[in-house]
């Protein structure tokens, strides 16, 4: 059989979660947090249980959930969204980012990806028989808008940007959307596909909703998810927001993907919303982030710049010679604990003696793998 | 913006559904249930929220589950499966159905679906550029193997089967399956996708599910859900049986289209699956199919034989000369009961005079029904 997709092999994501199982390494790898769920959630859940809360929920998803999603949107952005036009609820981020493409990207379109960037954008590009464009983001892993608009043509359909940046942390600045409104400016047609599942998690910066831009209400779709925000990466619930003649054509292909999605944690994380101040994550990853810092801070590592997401990129160029893939499998055998080589974000898979932790963990977690880290 | 599917309105499910709540009908157009889930399955659901279930489970799924639905496999079929390179969990049958579409179908490969049929399988056919080819049903509802023969040809990638079928309640004979191996014989190339969502729900006539037959084996993508064998449509949790060679491709594009699926969901199926005997669930819509025809023998409707889902045909040819989708309409606002026009299964949305009643409903709600049906 001819694979429409000859290229994907297993994601690193699943291969070190696996291997770090099978090694009994501390898991750094695949980003997902290890501490116990709220627990005025997790009661939610045990409640609802015994209630009516187990069948099909409309199309679009659990009315009172999209309601409370767009009080939501007001209250952090200021922006306001009709929940019945502008906002689908989907199975995690990655249906949201699958679906919108399907829906809006045609065959022989281009579409911009930066480079390095989260694995997730190509495949369901290729799957439209569309062209990924990948833009090399700048040393400093700012997008090089210079770049992108030289990449842009009447052939571009949509930039795909994610913010906060996955692997690197980065966030765009007002400075950054300036630019992008300057390029979309000389294309009518071009959309712009914002991931921001960590939008809760930035730092010292506050992070800039791409749908709260005017120039980009009508041409943008934003995605979300509150696998990151409520610390539950596996219940696999996200949201998608976007313009209604967008949103029509996404829907209908939401529709036979996967008609509705998981009745009992929509009910739940509509109750939650009530009770839970998402305002109080980025405090409370800044503080993991600054622990692990200081942890790390003897270590023969290179800590870069990490300015939102729960992800920490750090340099062994000082360490070793071994290509990142390489160091990080050793780093599960020798030392126990569990990584990601940033060369799987880019395209070519250039290796620059980099690798990703996650410090979604508790203490405790952080300092026993800070402390084989600084062993080595 | 150009649509990729034009012809994709508001799905009847949506529509009427939402009519019955407004007009305080009673719902039996959608099908799912509206008894209470078996208190064992919330009890679990209820102490699992307290552990550790929500973080990202693997991509294809929970492994305790994947083995638990191999072992269901061995019990009901004697049907081995290897749960590593044959099984995938999914987010409903819907993303099962989607996702082996999009990974086997490409663009110009025609795609064979019968005539009446659930509305989910043109849709993705027509997002790969593929070519849906409706073949009719028989008169009875049986396939037409002459007349599917005929529509194949070199072209032909896939048959979509739906065994029992939604919504005739038509199931599958040996004999059928005979004609089959017979075309299949002809077409090295082509492979069965079989649509078994309600594989437990059979009644005087045992369910043949298609991986069990030999020649199948090597060429036949099966979907079920556990929606409709647990009364839990709103989990959203299904499972899509492979070879190893087609398996690959449906889960490189699983990977990017939701990665991994609602863990709590999975962890409580798989406990469930320890006490639950779904060879119980025949015998107890049978019961409910014997009692809803019994309610219905004085009404005008004539009833079509039933033999599996949860679905009855009902033709009220005698009663009234309006299209269905208007006599469904007058249905819910003179009478108050909700139903689904069969018109929206055919491809031409040919009017025959026939309505769907779902009766996965408790008898309370079964006996007001059929009170209002019968008044007509
Ligand atoms: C869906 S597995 C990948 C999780 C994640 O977002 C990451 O580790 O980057
Ligand atoms: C996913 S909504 C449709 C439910 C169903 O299977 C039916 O009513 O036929």
């Amino acid at each position: 059989i001819m694979s429409k997709l000859p290229n994907v092999t297993t994601s690193i994501f699943t291969v070190m979660s696996k291997m770090a199982t099978e090694y009994n390494a501390i898991n750094l790898s695949q980003g997902f947090p290890n501490f116990p769920v709220d627990e005025r959630l997790t009661d939610i859940v045990a409640r609802l249980a015994k209630e009516n809360v187990h069948q099909y929920t409309p199309m679009a998803g659990y009315p009172p959930l999209m309601n409370k999603i767009a009080k939501l949107t007001q209250d952090s952005y200021n922006r306001t969204i009709n929940p019945d036009t502008e906002l689908l609820i989907t199975a995690g981020a990655t249906q949201g980012i699958f679906t919108t493409i399907l829906a809006l990207v045609k065959e022989n379109d281009e579409v911009i990806i930066l480079d390095p960037s989260y694995d997730s954008y190509e495949s369901p590009v290729l799957l439209c028989k569309a062209k990924p464009v990948r833009v090399a983001l700048n040393d400093d892993y700012t997008p090089n808008w210079e770049r992108i608009e030289k990449a842009c043509s009447e052939k571009s359909k949509m930039i795909i940007i994610n913010n906060p940046h996955n692997p690197t942390g980065k966030i765009l600045t007002e400075a950054d959307f300036l630019e992008l409104e300057k390029i979309l400016s000389k294309y009518p047609e071009l959309i712009i596909l914002s991931d921001e599942v960590y939008e809760y998690i930035t730092f010292e910066e506050k992070h800039i909703s791409a749908h709260t831009k005017n120039f980009l209400l009508d041409r943008c779709v934003t995605v979300s998810s509150f696998g990151k925000s409520f610390h539950i990466t596996g219940w696999k619930i996200g949201y998608t927001i976007a313009p209604e003649y967008l949103m029509k054509e996404i829907k209908k292909v939401h529709q036979f993907l996967v008609f509705s999605v998981n009745s009992i944690s929509q009910f739940a994380i509509n109750e939650y919303l009530d009770v839970v101040d998402v305002n109080l994550l980025g405090k409370f990853y800044q503080e993991k982030r600054d622990y692990f810092q200081k942890l790390l801070q003897n270590s023969r590592f290179e800590l870069k710049p990490c300015e939102g997401t729960y992800f920490q990129v750090a340099s062994y160029a000082d360490i070793s010679n071994e290509d990142d893939v390489t160091f990080c499998k050793n780093l599960i055998i020798n030392h126990g604990v569990a990584a990601i080589p940033i060369s799987t974000f880019y395209s070519d898979h250039k290796d620059q003696k980099l690798i990703r932790f996650c410090f979604a963990k508790d203490n405790l977690t952080l300092e026993s793998a800070a402390k084989k880290i600084c062993e080595i």
